[in-house]
């Protein structure tokens, strides 16, 4: 009997074993690794069994394949997510366990798509221009695909050949022919979507041995390399890593990127595609991460979600797969432990190992980082200026990109700043309940386009209360702003400016930033804003803040028994205005508490302005929008100049009922010049004065410049109680 | 030369070593207890080291005793609170370490005191009608003298009769004159002020061997016990130890009588303060930690701040006495491992201690309660219903207490609703920046009494839009709500039930909750609350939700383009009307998410209704409040009942896009039968009723009763699916 059995297996071993197949998610090699592996290493072992006992849950069960009814969230939309990861997670425990159940149940689950998915037409909920079939847009079915195709690969050994063709036939052609064939413009787009379509035909390619599939999906449907994955990887980021829609969209592109690179790496060696770019992936993974915020969030820029973070599933596949792609990262172990799991590939066995050595520093490595956007790096960028060690981060993004694609917001010099984890000065993001079906299916809600993605919406120069290129993706797209210069090699004075010449029709817009941490402990962004125009028109500079209005110098009439809207149209009709007043030569400053610190802004006025102060929410019939308030300053003539101050400052202990350095600083602002060339600015800090002076046109590391009463070499100069700085 | 060194000590130390000080916040032979175990256990360790490292800083410093000025949060007032707190630690250290340096710097502090004490008029800032001298009000005094008596008392043996005489007259008799012969009522009044005053004046009489001013502050300034501390035992906790003002002021009121108590036991033992009254202080503490949430915060009723929790000074000073006291209670280990540090005294080496060991549970061990409120517990109470383990939990918070002295606000019958360590029906609590010296010197705002302790902004029926005894506190004071019955046994159903006759002229309210948690999983709070009048009236029930308003089955106009606050007075005029609807024999639902997980409230409305939603934060021109939705059901009429359904239900995971069980599951609600007598109503949940009957009248548990279709014997019945569950 023991010798029968024994034939048995040499019979049926061989066959197994030298099937090309796994070679998607891993190889044969890698799945032995994982095994060898999986009790040596607790958040290894933790992550394996959590996925097992999931798995178990479902062996022997009847799993629903529901004909496609509902939007994200309603039930057959959360059911064929489900099915996806489902079969995926079970096709990964058959490579581990070698447990045929686990191979029967992605068969069998995948043999029911193969009788729903050719009667499929567009799904009834399909409102976006590339409706899905499973499921409500096209993006969700291409996130099946690549799952699917994965599961299938994974257990494809173990299904009989007849079952293999009702699989790929009915499976999985259908989708691949509704992508490449009825949808080749959405899937020869550059942009994220067209990542996961690439992604999932080619891994289904790879996976049923198509070749013809895999070859569109790494070339385009008319396989020249004008679209597909290849220009894909050249075509949404900059040459250092910056994905043009910004890091929200990268968190979420980042796992078609990885897997398909992985699935094509081990089939396809020869294309070396992690080395592809020189190492885009790789720039695009630490590019990514170097834009999200303490709390793991990414940055709020464009249609972005508050929270999502990086402990999402596809920041842990590719945390995992760069770490044995791209060699160890002791950085990505503070991510790794966070994420608490660990994907059963060689990266996450690499990782667990790591781990569990407890060597893990106490914060990610966050760091000033500038990134250009644009294929060559021509379209602007953004400076992400950061001050401050562990919890004490400071970090002021600068962003003067390009649109950013079908996600991009009216935010030209915007800038966005997060001090000790919290956002301070805020981007409202996008407007969206993402996975509540009650919401309008999970699906962007009017008041993004309607507000969120306004210039009002940001804290950036709003003229004449239009937007942005007048509001419009087709004019905006093809337009940047341009860097000017930036010095960010001292920690205690860090610069970046830029100018933007489009968004406004014969108005000039150039906005100087500096993140100072000066000598005495004092923490301070200083902002020379400066428009320029040959006719008279109204600037709008708002300061989203984040927190509890404390004090204002304005004497301002509060409309507290009646409310109207700031505006009429170009997200101005969201704002209520909850309080204005006319101000003339004075120093604005408004003092808010967020958390345990203090913040004030400071901002000189010359002349006349109005001040009002808003809060979001008006027309949303719906209760859409959070309540957020705002601080704008609204000054009128043709050329304009905003000297903002915003001071991190004090501490605020409720439990304790302590306060300390609760009060701004800035006792004074004075302009000493200002004009085309220079911009030199005094500002009172209690007894001491601080000088900032900077070159508006030559930005030139030797140019001798003198200008308001300072002489200094290069584009700026800093000095702080008679010292310079820089 | 070591002989006359030994000669020295032996001459020097029995003088040192006889007397009888310390004794108040330890004697000792408890120092020398202390001393001995301070580099044993971590956490007792670290807790010495950072005290000593805080005192170390200052030792040979000149420390700065400012001429009273500012309000709380402003420099004097700081600096004074800073300077006891500092010469109590350093007081402490003298007896652990035996280094005079640190009694040095006790008396030079005091020596300070000694000369501005006497100069001292009203603070400048003083507005309240007990006003201070060191401080804006006399409570900080009081803080001051409990501390620096406690200073005074640790090190008076190492300082000369000279500057014993000097310190005794200067620093404390003013203070203790000003408090006795000049605010005599106040000194003597039973309210958590007179708990710090008579703490202070006690502890410095003992510290000066003073019987006269230690009687005063055990008997009151007659010496007759009407008032005093032993009368503060008596007249501010029921029986069970509720606290009449509520559980965020015994937060603040446990130090002073933990501290004193102490004092008192150490110096009197005879009275065994500990003892009094059944052990009186050891109910306080528990039914004051009973009254958190898990999140660490104090139940937000009266004038609470939501910022203070159980790790507050306050707390781990009684903690650890109490330990010591009452004996070890590992239940308090999760919060003084929370606390993250103890006090230096037995009881903070015995937790250190029992925390080294490592056997310290998950949670908190947080249970049904319920309080009785009033000396003689007969003036109504609170019921603290909870379901669900761990983080799961739920607590509904039913008040139906005495007003609760001058914090107490207009909230007869009200709830609050807790789950997951979030408040989902919210109580205001106060407004007030405690510590915030911009904001009116951190003392509570004007709309604290104009919005926050009215009625409207509570979770309670309001008739003709005037608060609850007209908002008088003169009037409520000479009023309590009466508990009906209340059933806590079983923890699928649990029942409370209270009436209030006093709050309207000719308007009987009574209000029973149903914390249920079904068999098939279902949690679920059902409120039926009857309003009775021989008049009509308009009656207004406030839900005060929580989280982002995901449905509504209200049809609704939307004040989109303005918006006008909701009424003129009483709290209405501090509320934006966002929308309103007249609805008509209908289910009126709200289903809304707060974190993870959604909330559905569904009441009945037969007849006419109207509906608001409305957002806090009108008429207020300091933008002192937050802005907090609700949901307002106004109904007219004699006799007017809501059947209020609250489900918490589902899932929502913004990361993984994944919501579940998203929707409410109350699809009909009707009511079988209303009248004096009887209650009964039947909620459809999908497709199973369930059936709720109660006796409006009769509560005896051997009452046989038939209504509505329905038969059950005692106060109610429930019945799901047919089954009964009670």
């Amino acid at each position: 009997m023991l010798r029968l059995l024994k034939l048995i297996c040499l019979f049926l071993l061989p066959a197994m074993l030298t099937a090309q197949h796994p070679v998607t998610f891993f190889t044969k090699a890698e799945a032995a690794e994982v095994k060898k592996n999986l009790y040596r290493y607790p958040l290894l072992t933790q992550s394996y069994l959590e996925l097992k006992k999931e798995v178990d849950g479902w062996i022997g069960k009847k799993i629903d394949v529901p004909f496609p009814k509902d939007a994200a969230g309603g039930y057959t939309h959360d059911k064929h997510k489900y099915n996806y990861t489902l079969i995926f997670n079970s096709g990964v425990l058959y490579n581990l366990t070698g447990e045929a159940k686990y191979a029967t149940l992605v068969k069998d689950v995948l043999l029911q798509y193969a009788d729903l998915n050719p009667t499929l037409k567009n799904h009834p909920q399909a409102t976006s221009s590339s409706p899905g079939r499973i499921f409500w847009q096209a993006l969700n079915d291409a996130n099946w695909l690549v799952y699917a195709g994965m599961a299938y690969d994974l257990v494809r050994n173990n299904i009989s050949a007849a079952d293999r063709k009702k699989i790929e036939d009915g499976a999985f052609k259908p989708e691949v022919e509704f992508f490449t064939k009825e949808m080749p413009d959405w899937f020869n787009l550059i942009h994220n979507h067209a990542v996961w379509a690439t992604a999932g035909v080619g891994i289904v390619g790879i996976a049923t041995d198509n070749k013809d599939w895999t070859d569109m999906a790494l070339y385009g449907t008319k396989k020249d390399g004008k679209s597909g994955f290849i220009a894909l990887m050249d075509g949404l980021f900059s040459p250092d890593g910056y994905y043009t829609e910004g890091p929200y969209y990268v968190r979420y592109a980042v796992l078609p990127y990885y897997v398909f690179a992985s699935a094509i790496n081990n089939s396809r060696p020869a294309l070396k595609i992690f080395e592809h770019r020189n190492r885009i992936l790789h720039k695009a993974l630490m590019a990514g991460l170097q834009q999200t915020n303490l709390n793991g969030g990414f940055f709020s820029l464009n249609d972005a979600l508050k929270e999502k973070d990086y402990t999402s599933n596809e920041l842990v596949t590719a945390i995992n797969t760069s770490w044995d792609v791209y060699g160890k990262d002791s950085g990505l172990l503070v991510l790794a432990q966070k994420q608490n799991r660990v994907v059963l590939n060689r990266g996450g066995v690499a990782i667990a190992a790591a781990i569990s050595k407890g060597k893990v520093p106490a914060h990610y490595p966050y760091k000033t980082v500038e990134y250009a956007d644009g294929v060559k790096g021509e379209n602007g960028g953004v400076s992400v200026l950061r001050n401050g060690k562990g919890n004490n981060l400071t970090t002021l993004i600068y962003k003067y990109t390009s649109h950013g694609l079908s996600h991009g917001h009216y935010d030209k010099l915007n800038f966005n700043l997060y001090d000790k984890g919290n956002e301070i000065l805020r981007d409202y993001g996008a407007v969206r309940f993402i996975g509540v079906e009650q919401k309008y299916g999970g699906r962007y809600l009017p008041e993004t386009k309607g507000y969120a993605s306004q210039t009002i919406a940001h804290n950036t120069i709003v003229v004449d209360e239009r937007s942005h290129f007048g509001g419009k993706e087709s004019v905006s797209e093809n337009f940047h702003s341009d860097k000017l210069f930036s010095s960010t090699g001292n920690p205690a004075v860090q610069v970046a400016a830029a100018k933007e010449d489009n968004a406004y029709k014969g108005v000039h817009l150039q906005r100087t930033a500096y993140l100072l941490d000066l000598p005495d402990g004092k923490k301070l962004l200083v902002d020379i804003f400066n428009a320029a125009s040959t006719e008279t028109h109204q600037y709008d500079l708002p300061f989203h803040y984040n927190g509890s209005l404390i004090s204002t110098s304005v004497k301002y009439d509060a409309f507290t028994s009646s409310q109207e809207p700031l505006g009429k149209q170009n997200g101005y009709q969201y704002l209520w205005k909850e309080a204005a007043a006319k101000v003339n030569d004075t120093l604005v400053q408004l003092s808010f508490l967020n958390d345990r610190t203090y913040y004030s802004i400071s901002s000189l006025v010359q002349g006349e302005a109005s001040v009002f102060f808003t809060r979001s929410g008006a027309n949303d019939p719906n209760f859409n929008l959070r309540h957020e308030p705002a601080m704008i300053i609204r000054k009128k003539g043709d050329n304009v100049s905003y000297v903002n101050v915003m001071e991190i400052h004090g501490k605020f202990d409720p439990v304790y009922e302590f306060s300390s350095n609760a009060y701004t600083a800035v006792k004074n602002i004075q302009v000493l010049q200002q004009d085309e060339q220079y911009s030199v600015a005094m500002i009172l800090l209690n007894d001491k004065k601080l000088v900032i002076a900077q070159c508006n046109k030559d930005f030139t590391a030797t140019g001798l410049h003198s200008a308001g009463g300072v002489s200094w070499t290069g584009a700026f100069t800093v000095i702080y109680d008679g010292k310079k700085l820089n």
